[in-house]
């Protein structure tokens, strides 16, 4: 057990949302405007895509590693989604908290609502698409999901919306307005900081 | 009984802290800035100071016609403090409900403490100076106030720092980086529009 944040103002954040909300690219754009975090980089099993770097977009590993890891109680959370595994490596988040900066991660719904027992005093924000067709489209834009795929994700998003209650902060993610909703996100850290009674996280 | 804000994103906020740790220039400011509410006018029985004018700074009113108004009920909160009353007719609060904007409330901690039991679902700031001495240096340089003044409102101070837990959140106000301070308290504002559990109102 390390305990952490006892006297300091930093928070772990939980960025949340459906498949193809804009997850990615809300943290890419948290990072070019300035704001300094350490971001958790997720292990998973699944095949790396056109453009992403290992150690940087995730942690590609192998699934007897990950099967491992899993045996060896490494992860803050895992599920296997879609048939690959992914998984919040314990040693990433304890890293970003010895750090003294605040800590970022990612995660599916389904993964969200776990770490929200596992850390309650996270900051949990769940980004929303402006509607269910806005969403439709962007996963088709990304070319990189089949068509059962993509009906699989859609289906989610039902399920998904009804864990909303559990998080802390909704902000809507427009495609055409990715500022907005880094403006949001980081009037939401802004505010945490000033909390009376300041949130923390001991893992 | 009026309900308000049952479905709207509008918020009561209540500014408060030590006397001379800029809640007015604060408030001002936030105007300038381009945000809308509605400013509370706080009724008063003190005299005008130079500069200040009837209805934009304070409701300045006998010392009668406020008494009819504790026997009529019409005050959410009111106090005797140094001699005079002051007090937030509940027909301010009302009128900025109605409009569907949010509403702020300017209060001493003392009125602060009550209004948390009125209207617990406002947004609690405290308004905290960088250190007590900053503060002394503040309230002398106001030159308003007599000696004796000074040292009753210093001597408060301490009583005031024991309310801050009942505070939602604390802003430390730097006399020469006012915009700071308006920064926090706009994304104090922002982040509570974006919460699952939206606060509410009810006068």
């Amino acid at each position: 057990m390390q305990k952490a944040q006892e006297n300091s103002r930093d928070l772990v954040i939980v960025i949340s949302g459906p498949s193809g909300v804009g997850k990615d690219a809300t943290i890419t754009r948290l990072k070019q405007s300035g704001l300094k975090f350490h971001h958790v980089i997720t292990a998973t099993t699944r095949n790396k895509r056109p453009g992403e770097s290992n150690g940087v977009d995730y942690l590609f590993i192998s699934r007897d590693k990950f099967q491992e890891g899993i045996s060896k109680d490494e992860f803050l959370e895992y599920a296997e989604v879609y048939g690959n595994y992914y998984g919040v490596p314990k040693s990433e988040v304890r890293r970003g908290l010895a750090n003294n900066t605040d800590v970022l991660i990612k995660v599916d719904v389904q993964g969200a609502i776990t770490l929200k027992r596992k850390i309650p005093g996270a900051v949990f924000i769940f980004l929303l698409p402006p509607s269910a067709e806005d969403l439709h489209q962007r996963i088709r834009g990304r070319k990189a999901d089949t068509e059962k795929d993509v009906g699989m994700r859609m289906g989610m998003l039902t399920e998904e919306l009804k864990s909303l209650s559990l998080f802390d902060y909704a902000v809507v993610n427009r495609n055409n307005d990715l500022d907005k909703t880094v403006t949001m996100v980081k009037a939401i850290i802004s505010a945490e900081k000033c909390r009376v009674n300041m949130r923390s996280v001991t893992i």
